[in-house]
């Protein structure tokens, strides 16, 4: 029996948002290894049963060094076990679950992604805002605020300062101040919506609505809990600062107020 | 009895791929109302009784432009209908979900997004190779090829010249010379890695590995199916040009062969 690791995206934290492939995987592995941000909502279908491991990773909190969890998942294999590695997010996205191919790869092991509702997508159908949008967005964007190990944060500005882009940072909690302040002094307008949103498709999820310029002081006001996901551009204008959504499936929370392209 | 729009998300292809809530949605619908890009696999799961309205809508092929698509929406809330709106990939990333729930906000209805795995994550799924990865990627980047009637492209070159980020082209089969020969006179390396995917993650998947340079050239001999997505980035590099895969669920066909940081 040859072990086999699948790196799953377990979306954002609402287990309706799973894909069947995530569902079945989950419930039919030998062996549970997730991460701190997988919602308890979705651990809570896994069976009983199932041998769980937790790893614990998300930013600033690292009880399982990334190069022990790929010996955690080598080892399984070596096992022969169906390991199922779920992710918050999208395996492949900021998920690092290349870095865990490549370490089952190197000692001769199979793996498969299994693609997730990234946390953008979870904000986009909590919130009702639209990524892209004709005349307000022609794009997306996906960068990370994360630094590893105190590093500077390794972004391109100018390339960055687009407002005709939706600009998504994840893991931006830390890094908002030094980010909103790049982007001002290129020139990105200081009234530019953000929206912040922490546990985004959770009953625990909350919203900040503010701009550019006074979002870092908010967001650290605000200390919302991991993880957050903050939407930089004009589609976020679109959403009112509103309560936590009294139920995820009912009709959209922050309805498309008016849409009006800027600029 | 109040109609409602669920602007629901099929993923690339594979059924497998769908969410929870977005089957469970298509199957207790009162109609629904698809695009073309939506797959023959997916269409399978609608319940043989429900009404079905094709509206064709994908780039260069508008039977129902839409405004009419609008129209219909708003027709069927009129009549109390539950209406599961089936676009490919993620209704707000290039879906224009947007517009279909501005015609209905302003007609008094509800709607709701349910996000669904975009192209770019299929593809990934399918061939193997991670969208981020450290030292590789540090983002991710989605733009559009598609010209509105033949209108120039209106996409920020100097901006989207960075080989530090993953560069994800939707609908841009018919720009691809123009796309490559603006990446290239700014600067970025004609052996960058560039792949072509196919209706990803269907049984008809086929791909195309090339270089910046040569890309599209190649891609015009091809005349690959739409959809057609273009991964251009050190991580496409990652990808043999594989043939079909066996079987969709197989183990990863283009395995993660080396991952050296360049540059």
């Amino acid at each position: 029996m040859t072990g086999k690791v699948y790196l799953i995206g377990a979306g954002p934290g609402d287990p309706d948002l799973l894909t069947l492939r995530a569902l079945r995987l989950m419930q039919s592995a030998d062996v549970v290894v997730y991460d701190r941000l997988v919602s308890p909502e979705i651990l809570a279908h896994v069976p009983a049963t199932t041998r769980r491991i937790a790893v614990g990773k998300s930013s600033g909190f690292h009880p399982v060094p990334q190069d022990q969890i790929n010996a955690l998942l080598v080892d399984l294999c070596r096992g022969g076990l169906a390991v199922a590695r779920l992710k918050g997010g999208d395996p492949v996205i900021f998920g690092r679950g290349s870095e865990e191919a490549e370490a089952l790869t190197a000692e001769g092991f199979a793996w498969e992604y299994v693609p997730g509702i990234t946390a953008a997508q979870g904000v986009a159908a909590s919130t009702g805002i639209p990524l892209t949008h004709r005349g307000l967005a022609t794009g997306l964007r996906y960068v990370t605020g994360h630094r590893a190990r105190d590093a500077a944060l390794d972004l391109d500005w100018d390339s960055l300062a687009d407002p005709e882009t939706t600009l998504v940072v994840y893991m931006g909690a830390a890094s908002m101040a030094e980010i909103s302040a790049q982007l001002l002094a290129r020139g990105m307008p200081a009234d530019l919506p953000v929206l912040a949103v922490s546990q985004a498709t959770t009953p625990r999820e909350n919203r900040l609505r503010a701009t550019l310029s006074d979002i870092a002081a908010l967001a650290a006001q605000a200390h919302l809990p991991a993880p957050v996901l903050f939407v930089i551009g004009h589609v976020a204008g679109l959403c009112d600062q509103t309560a936590l959504p009294a139920h995820l499936a009912a009709p959209a929370v922050c309805p498309v107020l008016k849409l009006v392209p800027h600029g």
